[in-house]
């Protein structure tokens, strides 16, 4: 196989905000920015964050325009950022200024369609540098500015996320499509459940070994109750590239099938465990309920984040005390006496409880010790049973996690889901 | 009043993984590391993010080091990572090897705790530059490294988040603090709910105005749902600032005293309505209930990811089915065919029911339309009433959020929260 040899663009990342070198809020733009740039097949060489502060901009600036070919900057701009950004690119570029009638209207209508007259602050936004073309902000009223300079762009976006996504997938990204001609970056990710990272990678080593000989670079991703595994190529043809990359993962599939729960398509939305057991309840028009207790809710969320999760999903019974456990879910007094709360006896019958109350073809059921008191010797704090009922029957399996309560709640949540997911594929 | 004037002490992060690059995981660390930073009163320069390439990591550490006092990385250590962090930096310090013996014993220790033989991979955790002090990672295999170099601080942590942060507070903060004299940052934050950004802005002009005259720094730190007003001041005696501080904070309440919920203590965790609720009931011996319909169990783990809500929380019903309304909340049928069930009748009568079912003092009921399909005319996407039910009756209210599933669910349930809150305050 050969490989056309080509300069793959690169990018770089400007944060501006002293909320995130404080720590205050967690960076989560450049996240969303860099994965939509490496599916356009431009490769992010550094993201950098700088303060509120106009010298440490204009050097920023500077260097990534040293590395880079296109620059992104997000964050400081709006009334209560003082537009630093804004007169910050207005000093690097040598703007005049210009007030943009379209921005103004567009403020004007989001203020007139809440009932709201346009505060003096928000009329400003209207203000931008004269040499720069705004990008309209659909969801606020800070606009986004594209810059050229030396054969290098430079587009600056708000730091709110929902408003920096919009701009970035609807205005930023088909604008950069047509500027450049843009390689092709093939990722490819498969989501593993139920087994840790060093496990896994002495599992597949020759295989990763092999993944050399095709330029795919192979990228651990962990997080609490799975690891991801990314691969990735370059290339020109991507059909030729998709080839190669699907090829390594069917082998990956014999090596490794019981423990992978599902497949990424980048620049999509990873499927969770909430989507695909909605894909495979909806496809079966079966219905599912939860019972609830040490996980308190977290199920229920995972399921019903999922839009149109009412045509699966009847509901749950959180039980957070064990009158409830009886009252609500049938569950007899003398087992959460002789066996306990956190037993397969009592998390048995509460998924079967749930199955017949709520009348559904699946339930969930889970009680354990999420922390990070109320441990014993034998039932130690990270205890969780989980309990899966179905049409055959009722079956249950004990977990240990760890010492911190929401990383239990969170793993026993993901460990019931695939549980189920199990039960309905077999 | 006089603030003597000193150098603080200036820091800068590195986090290294082509993972963060290509946007596939969100650099939480770095938010981390700079909030305990800032705490001990050592100022973040900049943050930057780099690929697992050894030449860019050396540009980086000379960049960072021209401009900072303590460089603190994250990233590229472990057997999955080649340890491409470790080379690096026994290339950038010209380090020989050695094995660590206590790293080997620790790792040994971890395995054998889970009755596992430790990997030929994991035993090379132990080999280390032969210039550095080794920090055990109490979480995991890979240790943390000091270096010195030119009066300057390098401290190498891995990029696993719980590993990272029990090294950071436990081991990397007070090492810091016998290293170097570091001055005093105050930082309060002053948490609300219920009013928009720029309209808090146009709100508290006046006093923002007035923070210039006392060197109070002022920052905006909106979510989905509530806006935080920061505050921070540096100088060196702590006393003295606080008091600074305290005194603008109290002008602050007789202004907007209607929109605060909570304060944070800074580098402590932040207060959420889910701590603050419990901290009330808990105080006044009452207990609490949830029916929820479009917020899925989202309010229930708001409320149970709180350590010990057990003692104060009995449960919930996620009624995602009409039927289910009926069957466990005793609504009556006619309503929900009269009124809909988004509507004031059904939702207070949810919260009646679960009241009345549980046996609380207090409960919370939700009843809306999540998106981002089934609205109507009359009742667009966004719609969500929300009913509290107290010793004294029960009461409703409506809420219209937007078109986003997810920020639905997260609004409308701190929303309820928020009004359970002010239940029990007043």
């Amino acid at each position: 196989m050969e490989f056309s040899i080509f300069t793959v663009m690169t990018a770089e990342i400007i944060t501006i905000g002293d909320e995130i070198l404080i720590g205050q809020v967690i960076d989560t733009n450049s996240a969303f920015i860099a994965q939509q740039l490496n599916l356009s097949g431009i490769a992010v060489k550094q993201i950098s964050s700088v303060s509120d502060n106009k010298e440490h901009i204009l050097k920023a600036l500077d260097e990534a325009a040293q590395r880079a070919q296109l620059i992104l900057i997000t964050g400081g701009l709006g009334p209560t950022k003082d537009d630093i950004t804004k007169h910050t690119l207005s000093q690097y570029f040598n703007s005049g200024w210009r007030l943009d009638e379209e921005v103004l209207k567009h403020v004007e209508f989001l203020f007139n369609s809440r009932g709201l007259q346009v505060t003096p602050i928000n009329r400003k936004q209207a203000e931008v540098p004269d040499n720069c073309t705004v990008i309209v902000n659909a969801n606020g009223t800070a606009p986004g500015m594209w810059f050229e300079k030396d054969l290098k762009v430079f587009v600056s976006m708000p730091g709110v996320p929902y408003e920096m996504k919009a701009m970035m997938l609807n205005e930023v990204i088909p604008r950069l499509k047509i500027k450049f001609k843009l390689p092709v970056i093939v990722h490819k990710t498969i989501l593993t459940q139920g087994i840790g990272e060093s496990f896994l990678a002495d599992l597949i080593e020759d295989w990763e070994n092999s993944l050399a000989l095709h330029a795919i670079k192979l990228a651990y991703l962990p997080s609490p109750g799975m690891v991801r595994l990314r691969l990735s190529l370059s290339g020109t043809d991507e059909k030729q590239l998709n080839e190669v990359v699907d090829a390594k993962i069917r082998e990956l599939q014999s090596l490794i099938s019981q423990y992978i729960y599902g497949y990424e398509t980048y620049g999509e939305e990873p499927p969770t465990l909430g989507t695909i057991i909605g894909k495979l309840l909806r496809k079966q028009h079966k219905t599912l309920a939860t019972a609830e207790s040490c996980t308190g809710g977290y199920i229920a969320h995972l399921i019903t984040k999922v839009a149109g999760s009412s045509d699966y999903y009847k509901g749950s019974v959180v039980s957070y005390t064990n009158d409830i456990k009886v009252l609500e879910l049938g569950i007899k007094e003398a087992n959460i006496i002789n066996y306990g709360a956190v037993s397969s006896q009592v998390v048995e019958a509460m998924a079967a409880g749930i199955k017949h109350k709520f009348n559904t073809d699946y339930a969930i059921a889970t009680s354990g010790i999420a922390g990070p008191t109320g441990g014993t010797a034998e039932l130690p704090v990270g205890t969780i049973w989980i309990a899966v009922a179905t049409a055959n029957g009722v079956f249950s399996e004990k977990f240990l996690f760890g010492n911190n309560r929401e990383r239990n709640i969170e793993r026993a949540s993901l460990a019931a889901l695939n549980m189920l997911r199990k039960a309905i594929e077999n």
